[in-house]
């Protein structure tokens, strides 16, 4: 039977606001046995830049990462706030280590292909090392990853979170009994959109077919269960869709085989 | 006898420098063996905390770090300088891992008391952790050390990248035969400051103390070279003292016993 072991992904708006980001490490520390916290970025990216005066470009609603704006969130992603949470898990004494996917080689990427949009210095993974991840983990070492990857060619890559949390739980499920927590701006996946309290506790591959086909799911939840549901097929053992404030596995939304 | 380990030590000015760090990165990984690099900060936290609208506060020619500047040098060292070594030295084949103190809580340092100045948030050193690094290093990995440490109370610190460097040649010297190299802008202590080819090739205990007498060491090389002697103090083989160029131990000053 393999280890247990908990990837939480926490995305921007969390990782920004003090009061949140503590409530959130002090249910991360809560969560007993081995354990890795992946986090986003979020617009404090963009205000720095802004103060720097570098315009973000958007194109189609998504940013494009420019070599000035890949500069910014190299320094935001992978020094302000990954050293500022590194930095906070161990004063709760959990021995935290912040990674980019260059740091020994983690996650390997490539630049994006151009197709209509070019979106400048923006990585698709292309694998990440479970096997160095596991050397760490077993040395009592929580990981601690940024939204940044490397081409191995020196090239730094913008890279999206929830990819991160998936491709790390997908190369972690070969060792471990892995769940993988999304933390969500709402209790979990809702029966009832108006209904915020209408969460659907457990939703099979079957159910999902079923929760497509009459419009439960849909607009940005779509893909996210999409990703979901390839974790789960790549071995993740559960994807949990939660509150930040709720990440102790008994609350949400639960994506099983 | 003890493996042989080698503490790279490079200042700001080289970093910054796109082709001189190149130069730099290349040495270093024609270093056989295992070894640590440690970088420094450099002028670009003021460029940028400059661009921020922050404005670099000096007492008696040296910085102050108040809560703005400590948010930039996060951004700045142990962001973008710190991992776009990581990557370059990744494209060059080396492991490398970048970590500030606050990683797997390798540099521990309490906040300098404020005697007749308030530095603000620097770090005095109190610890290096031999046993975590000498974990990394024998699973082939090569650190790579940011001027930041932290309190262990979640405060993150800016903190000289010399003290870094001796406290980690120190900390690893019980269990490595440590050279611990400071990069230089001379080819190494001269005895005289007018020949740039003066370079003195060694220097003892005992020629310290002549050096010294006789005003060949002074102004900055003084500390400097406490600070080497320092290391030799606490175990540390030999201090080279040499160009960024030409860190092969076959240049510059060396310092032993």
């Amino acid at each position: 039977m393999p280890l247990p072991l908990t990837i939480i992904k926490v995305g921007g708006a969390v990782v920004e606001d003090e009061a949140r980001l503590n409530e959130l490490l002090d249910g991360f520390c809560a969560i007993s046995g081995r354990k890795v916290l992946v986090h986003g970025g979020g617009r404090r990216a963009t205000a720095i830049a802004s103060r720097l005066g570098i315009e973000s470009t958007m194109v189609g609603g998504r940013r494009v990462t420019d070599r000035y704006m890949l500069e910014v969130v190299t320094m935001v992603y992978g020094g302000l706030v990954n050293k500022n949470i590194v930095a906070q898990l161990q004063a709760r004494g959990t021995d935290a280590l912040g990674l980019t996917g260059a740091d020994i080689d983690v996650i390997r990427s490539h630049k994006r292909p151009v197709k209509d949009v070019d979106y400048g210095f923006v990585g698709d993974v292309e694998r990440a090392d479970g096997d160095k991840l596991t050397t760490l983990i077993e040395a009592g070492i929580t990981p601690v990853m940024a939204p940044l990857t490397h081409d191995g060619h020196g090239m730094l890559l913008n890279t999206n979170a929830d990819t991160i949390a998936a491709e790390t739980a997908k190369a972690l499920a070969k060792r471990y009994d892995v769940t993988l927590v999304y933390c969500f701006e709402k209790k979990g996946v809702l029966a009832n959109p108006d209904d915020e309290d209408s969460v659907i506790p457990l939703i099979t591959r079957a159910d999902f077919a079923r929760l497509v086909a009459d419009g439960t799911v849909a607009g940005g939840m779509l893909p996210k269960l999409e990703n979901a549901f390839n974790a789960i097929s790549a071995g993740v053992s559960r994807v949990n869709i939660t509150l930040a404030t709720a990440i102790d596995g008994r609350h949400g939304t639960v994506i099983v085989p």
